[in-house]
């Protein structure tokens, strides 16, 4: 390596420049992962709402069409493994990784599943409840692979997609949960208050997913995202959300409503796919954007470092640079070292403030993630407490933010801090 | 390799522990870097305070001494040099070490222009003041690289090993800042008001350091601090800073006060640097420990995962297994790998509740990093705005902590998000 002959100083100025092309080649092949994941989730998507229509309704029509369903998710199911087999699961790239790592295998855990849960949906020896109830955990687990590689990203504007993608998904979801359970409500005729509770708790998470989505998406996204707002299917959508809202057991709907349901909703979400694939291109487009210019920074960074090399060795320059140099001194070696030590700092300097700066980037993108995690774990601590639902937990959350005038977010985090063990417990150490 | 051989999950699984041991392993030989730059640090510290005092009052007699404790540091240095070409500057493992690889680049420019420093106060041709400007420079970019180390530990417990020493590094260094400040004072027969408002910050930045440092440290490590309190060379020293805040123009003292100053502040330091040497050595053990603790869980976890891999592929010990499967189903291949599917999942649930203890632990150790930064930055961005000296600024911040009735860091926090830009600005991608 011709750095090698670099004073350690510059030596280890490049080696921070090239860690960050290493860090970032890494996450570009993380970004490619998240992609795919994408995609299956996606079929997955529209698998389980089929799988919940075949077993609500007794439609053996569906069935030809579940069939290829399953069959479309297989391949992307494929892909997502060969993807996963590219990753280097032992060398010293892997390290950090135990978390990412740990999401996949959970992840692959419930898609090992997926043979045996298809088998027993064909036979009927499933509910559609369950059945939709195991897809929910499944794709739950993959979007966890998302979270986990959104806040562990280390580029702030890849950081900044990834979020927004990750909401989407995660809005889009709930979108899906809401299709399957509207499907149930209209197949029996009405909606009891509990699953008009549930429709609700699930529209209510679905928009805060996209206001998320919508502080970290690009201007093209956000249009995306306002054109869906207005379209057609979407309006109509809405509409049947209000109809939902106004049946009980003495005024019962059609129930083929359900199946204009499944199909407004399933138009609705297959628009929110088109996004969520021009999602996936600007983020493949930000790694390459990055690394490009961290390639090119790169290269320049090491001539720059080598000519300053040169200065060092060189006494004639040095004699030339010693003139120019503001700082006198009897020795020219020191003239020229300090004309070189301040091309030095200068350089330092910039680096140490760019990093900082992305460091405030990483730091507010994160914030996001981590309010989102700890609105879902004082969830899930007042599921536990009161042994309620789950929509009834988040209405006594969103009660308590608005008597206390707190965001949802604020409230969660006292939640869980008021029951933790005392913060600073003193340690028991050696 | 014989984990080829498992299931895609279990491989994950596998590998999900092995990152946490590189990590681990990377993190170790951090460590070991943290512990020659204190070492160094306590030299220069040395040096430093020879230096001025060899500067200051004229004593030739110190000159021998100087060059002793130079020789010493010299010594240091090489180790520490030796010790960074260990490290992995271009490998896969040098991924994200971007900001510490840049600290390590800024520390050894400051190294560099050690050499022309001595020369220079060898032949009077610098300032005391100077001088020891530049030498806290040099200290402060070393402590930057433990901050750094501190900052992108992944081990909850080896964290609070590094931000208990870190700190404890900064209150040392605080301590030698303020002999360098004493010796000027009573060399000089008094303390002007300004000289003694420094005097005062650095006492108080001392003790909010030290508290810090006790908020993360042993049991034992806290044991040896409160010795330290009551022994007799930090109760005069004590009480020479009580002389110095009586001096004035009219109320001089006799000089050779700056000589015992020096002495005195120089055994606190001397005490100090012993609490160290024990904080680096209770770094190193936990290093030790952890490495060995996830060397143990790898190895049982690769037992069981293969035992688990077995079960999957042996139909014999399937039927065995599924008697006690509380699931029924008609399928016996279904029926183990739900036995098999709950063993994965439970192993799988237990590491996710593993990292996300983790992930609290380490958030909370990293704030008290964050924090440390945030008034540092505050502190910065007042002496900019109001063009005043740092103990100026500092006093500044306490006020308004004051009159808030806020933390020192809340305050710190507000001033730079309230003069940031807005924090939500339109982005401008694609």
């Amino acid at each position: 390596m011709q750095t090698r002959k670099l004073p350690a100083t510059l030596r280890f100025m490049l080696a921070a420049r090239r860690s960050e092309l290493l860090g970032l080649e890494d996450l570009a092949q993380t970004c490619t992962l998240v992609t795919r994941i994408s995609q299956l989730v996606h079929a997955l998507q529209k698998e389980r709402g089929y799988s919940n229509l075949f077993l609500s309704i007794d439609a053996p029509h569906q069935r030809q069409n579940l069939e290829s369903l399953s069959q479309a998710t297989a391949l992307l199911e494929l892909e997502l493994r060969n993807e996963l087999e590219r990753i280097d699961q032992s060398g010293a790239g892997a390290a950090d990784k135990t978390r990412l790592f740990t999401r996949i295998a959970q992840a692959l855990h419930h898609l090992d599943e997926l043979p045996s849960l298809r088998r027993r949906v064909r036979e009927h020896r499933i509910s559609a409840q369950d059945a939709t109830a195991a897809l929910v955990r499944l794709i739950g687990s993959l979007l966890a692979v998302v979270f986990e590689a959104a806040d562990s990203a280390i580029d702030p504007a890849i950081t900044h997609c990834l979020v927004a993608l990750f909401n989407f998904m995660q809005g889009k979801e709930l979108a899906g949960q809401e299709r399957a359970l509207g499907v149930t409500g209209f197949a029996s005729g009405y909606f009891e208050t509990e699953l008009l509770e549930r429709l609700e708790h699930l529209q209510e998470c679905q928009e805060r997913s996209f206001a998320t989505f919508s502080r970290f998406a690009s201007a093209a996204a956000q249009t995306l995202w306002q054109a869906l707002g207005a379209s057609e299917s979407n309006r109509q959508a809405c509409q049947l959300r209000g109809i939902a809202r106004r049946t009980h057991a003495e005024a019962k709907v059609d129930c083929q409503l359900s199946e204009l349901w499944f199909d407004l909703h399933t138009q609705r979400i297959d628009l929110m796919q088109g996004i969520e694939t021009h999602l996936e291109q600007e983020l493949l487009q930000c790694c390459q954007q990055s690394m490009q210019r961290i390639r090119s920074e790169l290269h320049s960074h090491r001539r720059l470092l080598e000519s300053l090399s040169d200065m060092q060795t060189t006494t004639e320059q040095a004699r030339l640079f010693s003139v120019h140099s503001s700082e006198l001194d009897s020795q020219p070696k020191d003239a020229t070292s300090s004309h070189l030590a301040r091309s030095t700092l200068e350089l330092l300097q910039h680096q140490a403030l760019r990093l900082q700066g992305m460091h405030d980037e990483l730091r507010e993108a994160r914030q996001a993630l981590e309010e989102r995690k700890q609105v879902e774990r004082a969830k899930q601590q007042l599921i536990r407490q009161l042994d309620c639902s789950e929509s009834e937990a988040y209405a006594q959350l969103r009660q308590a933010a608005m008597n206390q005038g707190l965001r949802l977010e604020e409230v969660a985090q006292r939640l869980l801090s008021s029951s933790a063990s005392p913060t600073h417990r003193p340690r028991q150490k050696h």
